[in-house]
């Protein structure tokens, strides 16, 4: 069974990102062929510095290979050292109406919210459904803002066996994650780089601790007990502390006699402990730039080599020589 | 100076498409370094039988064959065999706003007559622009039709250079022919395979000799004189007739005691013997298909040469690995 996710290198990753997609997208590993890129032709679409988009592959790189990420298990590769997508991409778009486009939300979404609209921005779906469509997936892992642009993947492979024959392209299943993590931001809104209220996952120790001593608390004495409803320090510690440790923390709310700043400590020393070993191996993976490079080319080949043969089968159903 | 020209493989060629379009591409094939490819990505949004295809790929690759291409001297090969043309299009497509392609006098006209718009109708000249700019080439040989998408080829260019660095591709300039030949169609409309008043420039003798003897005439006698303005017949003739035997006709037609069935039968032995030598060298290519491979291969191997060196430019340029 093979599962296809892709990894948008848009900069630092934070703990929303870590819980929302990574954690679910690593313990998939261990139930399939997991086929994981790095969405380097995608980021093309909002990134404008060269430097900034390298930089940011290599962050996608080193945080999932810190975090567990098993390169004997996935397939984990560039998007764009697999061009071939981009061939299946043209093909599908021979198949694909203006208006299966024209109405997804994504794009319209970006247009209200102001982005001069260009086209790669538009044809997103489209490379989308040739990542998906490109190694026989079988499953894909999508969130609620990706359910559409999988319907757009099976309505074109539907449109492509339909015209040229049966099985030419696979028809991948969506895999609904049953209980994502919603992740509170430090100002308790939704943690989303635009708002820019995120928790990174790796960066300096006094810096992480700064974010956290800076999440807003209301004003209740020392002494006093806390209300726990709507804590923002409470839900992200959650996240991190054992069961105990967050009912510990829940009493010592109710108790008083606890101040924020104690709190906050404790999430951040939960926080920083958690990411340990992910931090010291990412020190290491840092140093060694062309063990990251071995990894992804070793899973370019393997992607590469998938790709041939789907779009062999493709090249030949359409008619190209 | 490269020179880069496309053909598009959408069934057998007329002679509007040879006067119109093919003898000037190989008159400019002594003039430059002429990259000439066979469109079949492009037919891929308007054919969709897969031996149909292939059928007009190999059709076109005989035509400029046995019409005088000259593979010594042009670089001539298949559009899907450097598939590295795909990869640039999702490069320009970053940059491409909506609205240059929303403006595009192609598509609007497609809409407008009632094609159900696909994808890759849209994203046409996107394809288009990266055709031209794949290969550094200077000089595009464009009909009034394609003069807008050369716009929007040097717009893109530009774009690029303007956003990633002068001189990352090169800016392609317009050749706009002097005089295009205006070839009638057996109606007299302009000859068009969407009017279906085509003359072919391959077939069966009997079966062209019958298509040139229906061409609508007037109905004055055999013994009075015939007017020479807006004659179909004098027209054509004139495209295949040494100076002194159009002139003769002419004389003939004022003269009077010829019937149309007399010049059409000159019209049609000067069309014939136009083609003699083509014909013959076209059935010995038919014979030897691998000839015809071998020299599309070859050409593609030439071609992605080249693709690969401004394509590992652009990538460099844009922040891919």
């Amino acid at each position: 069974m093979r599962i296809l996710s892709g990894i948008q290198p848009s900069g630092k990753l934070h703990i929303g990102n870590y819980f929302g997609a990574m954690v679910p997208m690593l313990d998939l590993q261990h139930k399939g062929e997991p086929y994981y890129f790095i969405a380097d032709y995608h980021s093309l679409t909002s990134v404008s510095e060269p430097d900034v988009l390298r930089a940011n592959v290599r962050d996608a790189a080193l945080d999932f290979l810190a975090c567990g990420l098993d390169p004997e298990k996935a397939v984990f590769f560039r998007q764009s050292d697999v061009p071939e997508v981009n061939e299946l991409a043209w093909i599908l778009s021979t198949v694909c109406p203006m208006g299966l486009l024209e109405r997804c939300h994504s794009y319209k979404d970006k247009l209200a919210k102001g982005f001069s609209p260009n086209h790669a921005l538009f044809a997103y779906p489209v490379l989308m459904a040739a990542d998906i469509l490109l190694y026989d997936s079988d499953l894909v892992p999508v969130g609620k803002d990706q359910k559409q642009h999988l319907e757009v993947t099976r309505d074109l492979a539907g449109k492509i066996n339909e015209k040229f024959g049966d099985d030419i392209l696979k028809m991948p299943e969506p895999f609904i994650q049953e209980s994502t993590a919603v992740v509170p931001g430090l100002d308790g809104q939704k943690m989303s780089k635009s708002y820019n209220n995120t928790l990174p996952l790796f960066g300096g120790k006094k810096a992480l601790r700064k974010l956290v001593m800076r999440i807003p608390t209301d004003s209740t004495p020392v002494e006093d007990p806390k209300p726990t409803e709507g804590s923002i320090v409470l839900d992200l510690y959650k996240l991190f502390a054992t069961e105990a440790d967050y009912n510990q923390m829940i009493a010592d709310y109710k108790a008083g006699g606890f101040g924020y700043g104690d709190f906050k400590q404790r999430l951040f020393d939960a926080y920083w402990d958690h990411f340990e070993e992910a931090r010291a191996r990412r020190e290491e993976l840092e140093q060694n730039p062309q063990l990251v490079e071995d990894v992804l080319q070793a899973g370019a080949t393997k992607a590469r080599a998938k790709a041939r043969i789907v779009l062999d089968r493709v090249r030949g159903a359409v008619g190209l020589a």
